[in-house]
């Protein structure tokens, strides 16, 4: 290969390797809005229009992806989740970077950096202190506020993720300024109230009663009680609900077991495993037929191991970057899930997210199993998750899709982050897709028609999800 | 990447991007005859040389990888399945097939379109009513019959898949016709038998007992049955079994236990599901036994969770496209079976064949145990199976046999199709093939020697299969 | 693809497919010393510094790789491991060789020819006469000793493989013997302790209680024994240890279920799987925790369906080519057993490996759990191990680490061989590396920075392993 190759890091065709590419990307997939239909921001940052006070706020204060690097590092845990200075942390992160060599975060940081301070050198050890000063100036800019952040990434819709007693009054807050266009709807995410086996249920179903004004002693008024805060967050704008699960189950039982299972657990008893997937089932069937009553879309995210590391959870609770890839259970619990709520004509729009990425075919196959007449991509297999959100895993995703289904139906990429300048992830997935999609066509695998080529871009990156989520973008 | 690499849709040298691939593909593969050793379609339709009203009844009347794309789109399933005119059947499917870049229907459809009806355009919204036209007005030509098509194609030995109560009286006047020099050989499918718990056992039974002339009450009634209708396939040249498991078993089991099982279900009551894989155990032994004696070839297809959307099983039966990978079990069945048959020295040449993509290696690994004096590849992993056969899962199981095992005594492609018209298949597979060892030699991984890689190529593609096979093709 | 891309099978740049790839590996890979951190090689063979009588001595006595490919080409076993003579059994795999194509060994073999014994040719069945009589006259000089191919080949470190009750007699001599530079250290494995269900456990017990000195009648016996032999391993020099599990497990008992267990087994009774289970978890926790107090690295290689063809296990013994992939048991046990030691603070540094390729991106992001302050890359997804150790399998590993941890980090490679010529396969995996590399760094993906990526290519092929195994290496 000659030198004329080689490409420069991260330059305008990053990831573009072939001219088709190039030109669907600048030519289309760039200037798309973003409808960032699953994420982690605060809705109350949002409103607030929070002004970070440097990059370690911004970037190192939530995010999970840069503790594990740090972690893998070796770098003491005071410099990640403890006491050490913001700078001393942003440096320590900066020295752990270079080393990342073919991890994402490699990538996302630098388009970070040019995209939002328009920084275009490097960040290692020697170059830290520099961006440390240049990032902390850009931020002292209101320029630089949360809304500013959102509105320069060109987002149109964000999905926040949220607990079925949260008051949504941000999201109210929200709906109600004119000056802000963008979209920011609650997701319902009822997990705690699923599962009964983990520490803090009850807790929770005392919060859920008072919060619903409901006397919760069994399945029918804890269903009651999920059912006003799904009006509650139908009212609030909310299209789409988001289950959690360690794994899928599906073991059906009659609303006297789950009563049975319910009461126990409320008594503080331990249920045993099979118990517990009763209740859980009962509530999750519940929920599936009241999400597609609603008309929202029901995400599954399922084969997470949580909190392998005992002493960790003890240090720094749940969600401080230990979390791994669930093992295969290896039952066909989500096939007969979304089949009780198909043969009932009660199976919403659903999106099947795993951590395991050889479970790509199978739950893209699985997906053609239950689609539905009008409804393009009713079941989908979802972007790459999690620890498979990186080039290869996307590609992978996407090929594995257009395999046995129909790519052009996908509602492609969001963040599922906790920080507003992941926004460049959007850029991050549409290169990839460019780039796939340009490999097909100069490989003539698929034909040089433009508007055709065009139409599947602007499909994945904007309208299907536009579509797939009903929404009607604020201009 | 500059534009004189770019390649047109699908031209002469579609999936070739080396010269050692154009090389190889057009000057030894692809003159090379077709023994397409699994497939299902008719020998009633070979033995009456049907010819096809239109596109629809070729194309989309038996295809349920068809109907799972349209369905992905949302498309009614009266176009589906139901009553919609066949124009309109093939206008709902064109306006589909555009959106699913980079999936194998997209290239199976324009090969057959230019291979079979010299259409070198594009099928899609705009081109569907031309295209129907263009394909009537052919079809009604008696050079677009079934036995034209197939000996167009170059077929020399097609393997169809027969259930042990068939008469194969279709297979039989095909032998007796001078006329048709393709072999069309049965293959003995006995599932229906071995699936003691699903519905329509006992009445196949019964039609076992009737077709044999037996008079089946236990497991020596039942294998005398099967055994003479293995000696009647062996006598209509049968070489090849075949054994369609949603997982594999192996818990072997006493003849009295299989016995008992038997008993309870033929009266009628429900088999645990230790009773039921005793019994199959018991009858794929048998099997197994029986088919080494014969010098039979034995596939297993395995992990397929069958008929997962009720709503749709109940409405229009099995094989609809709704068929899904099965989940892992996590045990050694199929390690364990071919112990306990190489073991008793009466393992035949198998062939293994999963649904789950990540089985690949494992497998394969697996036939390397069992391999056998005199019989290169005695045991195999099968070419990419149902939701893996396309351009990457051909290209990883490729790839996969070829890192554990010796690529050179592969057996090579095959349709699994129920059409005319899939023997396209063969020419996508010979092209991926031919690519991926030009890969190697072009990339210095292998010597360019060409006698070596035209034997390579020829021996994949068609001599190992016939070795294999014991087929002396009719000249 | 122009003519002028086409390389030279097994060139100087083989694999090197970019000139940064090229540059990366000459100035830099190529000179770097070995550390072996992982082999089967025999101390006894490297201190009579043994020349070895042809190279069927050499190559096929005891490579089970080499004799799978034979009996996958249907080759009688009398070649393989039977009675025929050196030189037919040479001419038999030469004759397998060139089917190959593919296979890590048809590079392994031709790369072993080069640099060991000058022969540029091919080897097939035309020449393998000519390549018989050259290595037979090359093997006649001492420059081709044991001890001799090893400094020839740059090896600093030579991690064996031992058995607790070996008297490492000859580690004893090589560590005295002045003349040699290369570090030679004993690996501590206790499988068959550990293996209280399999054949031969008791007699196991009763030597090693002889070899200690310790009259083993419990857990604490035992222990004690081990632990003695454990302070004799130290003493010569012992780094690391292994343990071999058919699947991992971790089913913590008390003290007293263990004794019974223990108890039970050497009377002869067969023990449940939960009985084995908790006497093993007990074992590798003690294990562990010693392991870590002693500042070993802890390797666990898991999922390996052992010994799975009776007839030739029978025949053969173990270890003789029939081993396979083990079924993915489906359960957390991994993570249970490194959390018990972590939370415990007695987790070791510890390298994972599974035979399973879908399980990558598994021990990637578990081994991201556990990390340790100040020791970059404590807990470490391992090569790819066995049936994936070939091109693609090494980069689907090295990918799949960058991916979710720091590739910077990684101990790099080992030849896992029983062989002294295979340390050429650190020259294939360091070419893989840099090729990999290369294109992520012409593809505009890493930075061109020539020194950054000459420290990444060192540490991972040579640093990393040297401080993660505190080797001092002799000058």
């Amino acid at each position: 290969m000659s030198a004329t190759h080689v490409r420069s890091f991260m330059d305008e065709n990053f990831l573009l390797t072939t001219e088709t590419a190039q030109v669907l990307y600048h030519g289309t997939a760039a200037e798309l809005p973003i409808i960032d239909y699953h994420c982690h921001v605060s809705p109350r940052e949002i409103y607030e229009d929070v002004c970070f006070e440097n990059i370690t706020r911004l970037w190192l204060s939530g995010d999970h992806y840069k503790w594990r690097l740090m972690r893998w590092q070796g770098v003491p845990e005071c410099y990640i989740t403890g006491d050490a200075s913001d700078y001393d942390k942003f440096i320590k992160f900066a020295e752990c970077l270079p080393r990342a060599i073919g991890n994402p975060m490699y990538h996302w940081c630098h388009l970070e950096l040019k995209r939002y301070f328009g920084y275009e050198g490097l960040l290692n050890a020697e170059t830290a202190p520099a961006v440390w000063r240049l990032t902390q100036e850009l931020l002292t800019d209101p320029a630089m506020s949360v809304r500013n952040l959102i509105q320069k990434s060109r987002v149109a819709f964000i999905g926040t993720t949220d607990d079925p007693v949260d008051s949504l009054i941000y999201h109210e807050k929200l709906a109600e300024d004119q000056d802000f266009p963008v979209i920011v709807a609650p997701t319902f995410r009822p997990d705690k109230a699923i599962h009964i086996h983990k520490a803090g249920w009850r807790d929770y179903i005392a919060k859920l009663a008072e919060v619903s004004g409901t006397d919760i002693q069994d399945m029918a008024t804890l269903t009651e009680a999920l059912g006003k805060r799904m009006t509650h967050f139908a009212e609030h704008g909310c299209r789409a609900a988001d289950l959690g699960m360690d794994y899928m189950v599906c073991r059906p039982v009659s609303k006297d077991v789950a009563d049975t299972a319910f009461a126990k657990a409320m008594s503080g008893r331990a249920l045993s495993e099979e118990e517990a997937e009763g209740y859980m089932t009962y509530l999750l069937l519940y929920c599936g037929t009241e999400f597609a009553r609603l008309g929202w879309v029901m995400q599954i995210h399922c084969n997470c191991l949580r909190n392998p590391n005992t002493k960790m959870l003890e240090r720094l609770g749940p969600d401080s970057g230990f979390d791994c890839i669930g093992p295969d259970r290896g039952d066909d619990a989500m096939a007969r899930f979304l089949d009780w709520l198909d043969s009932r004509d009660v199976l919403p729009k659903t999106i099947l997210y795993s951590l395991r990425e050889a479970d790509n075919g199978y739950l893209a196959v699985l997906a053609g199993a239950y689609q539905g007449e009008g409804i393009p991509g009713k079941v989908q297999q979802g972007s790459a998750w999690w620890f498979n959100d990186h080039l290869p895993g996307m590609k992978k995703q996407l090929t594995d899709l257009a395999c046995v289904g129909i790519l052009g139906n996908f509602v492609g990429m969001l963040t599922d982050s906790r920080s507003f300048l992941s926004y460049t992830r959007h850029e991050y997935f549409r290169r990839a897709l460019c780039d796939l999609i340009g490999q097909w066509v100069e490989n003539g695998e698929y034909p040089q028609d433009a508007e055709m080529l065009r139409g599947l871009v602007t499909d994945i990156c904007y309208h299907n999800a536009l579509r797939y989520f009903d929404l009607e973008v604020r201009k």
